[in-house]
């Protein structure tokens, strides 16, 4: 599996769409998890569809993506989803008087997509939004959205063999690069071993007192 | 060209700035976009005049960038605008009844300002905002901005030798670290054939089972 | 000092908690700076109480944790703070009236939190969230809140020798593959002089009209 986190229009499903092709070249599944609720939204879909290749098998598909692979016979050996958000967005819609059932909802949905995805020995590609890095949206229902996202994306990223960041249609690969708490945990008792703490402290402090004279919140 | 692009208070006027004046020294052009609306876009425009060197050539330039650098006789061999959400913000807000004009305009704006550059053979500088990776806007004008902006922060990027991310005041080249969709690919196919496929299905559904008993969206 | 930035549900808790205990076992003072204001508030302390070790010593400290700190008889060696978000809240509504006050406020909270742990010569986790990536918050409040945790963000990642940025639940050392100003500038330079310039300015003007041609804002 392979997840694609991005902004939007940091370029996420281009790329979604790129690898899956190099991966499967036309032996691909589109899912599609958008549902069409106004002409902005319709405009959107539709022109998602022109940039996607005539010979793709699409599966529209707005809730219940893991039991609707499942039930296939015979499965590409490739699946895109584009994109996780809407899915968690449909499922928090469907539940939108019950958070509790919509956190049950979201955990069956990754729970079920992850057991598909094997049962056919498929590799997927998986789009999804990153939404968690703005102020605490106003409306509940914004809250419990970034919440519910933030956790589903965590949860397929710990099946990923890649995660990938998209900044400004450039992809990252998170996983290549990230620490675990081992190697964070040494490289701060590494820092610690090599000065002498005397030095170490009149060092920093020296440059605490530099810094906090130089720059104040708003400079 | 270098993309400097970060969240508010990252740091990526500071980055800009320094950038600039180490390959300039002060045979450099600022160009400021913002047009003071308010007394907090004044104060804000004055505190970033007084950050600056006072030996700098600066342009006011809200719209028309590029064509205002073309049309220079002289062009400084290094140019910094700063910034370009303001300059798409003032495009969108010229054309705020008409979307497919202000598309329109951000795509002229764009090609005029990477043409200019070649033509003085200049290298420019562009700091820029990362507004993508929070919750859907509730105004039709905040979703158009951040569709406008991602889409202009991806068309620089392709031209840029250097797209940074600025984290509290740290850069990171994405450029240097980002991987094309080839290399995205041979990394999935490379860790499919490391291992036995009876294996790997055992081990990840082991993990799976394992993480999502652990783990619900809310814990 | 390590710093761990983030998004909403994005593993920073988690990593901060696993890192500060893979530091110092059970030696280990936890800043909590939450005040339950609603139920919504006080569910979500509830929860991370239950993630956390029952062994841990906790502080209760909304405001003034650096003095809180300084004046303790006996630190241990690692202070985990989760986190800086609402420590910065509380200070920005404690003077909501007056935006200068809250600046020097948090101006001075990062002052005394640097200075009591190398008082104490302890090792210091600091949780944070990223908030600056959406668009412009509608409310005041919003912006100046974003504009201070910004700040407080840069002066902490200042002094720390790891920040990290945590993606769907990977920790990326930004510190450990940021770029300085100098590094910047000269691989700028050493770009442009590996290419002659005609050479690159022709082939980076067939990309332009090549790319700008494929491309528009809405594609």
């Amino acid at each position: 599996m392979v997840l694609v986190l991005g902004g939007v229009r940091s370029g996420k499903s281009r790329f979604g769409q790129d690898l899956a092709h190099e991966l499967g070249g036309n032996d691909l599944l589109f899912v599609a998890t958008a549902e069409s609720r106004d002409d902005e939204m319709a405009l959107r879909i539709q022109r998602h569809q022109q940039d996607r290749p005539a010979t793709w098998t699409t599966l529209e598909q707005p809730l219940g993506v893991g039991d609707a692979i499942a039930a296939m016979t015979n499965a590409p050996a490739v699946i895109l989803l584009d994109c996780l958000t809407l899915l968690v967005s449909n499922i928090l819609l469907k539940h939108h008087d019950d958070f509790s059932a919509a956190e049950a909802g979201v955990r069956a949905e990754v729970a079920s997509l992850v057991a598909a995805v094997q049962h056919h020995s498929a590799t997927l590609v998986v789009v999804s939004g990153e939404v968690g890095m703005g102020v605490v949206p106003e409306s509940s229902l914004g809250r419990q959205f970034r919440d519910l996202l933030g956790w589903a994306n965590q949860a397929l990223a710990r099946h990923a063999s890649a995660t990938y960041l998209m900044v400004a249609g450039l992809a990252v690969n998170v996983t290549q690069i990230a620490s675990t708490v081992e190697q964070a945990a040494s490289s701060v008792a590494f820092r610690s071993a090599k000065v002498a703490p005397e030095d170490a402290a009149f060092a920093e402090r020296k440059a605490t007192i530099a810094s906090t004279q130089a720059e104040g919140p708003n400079r």
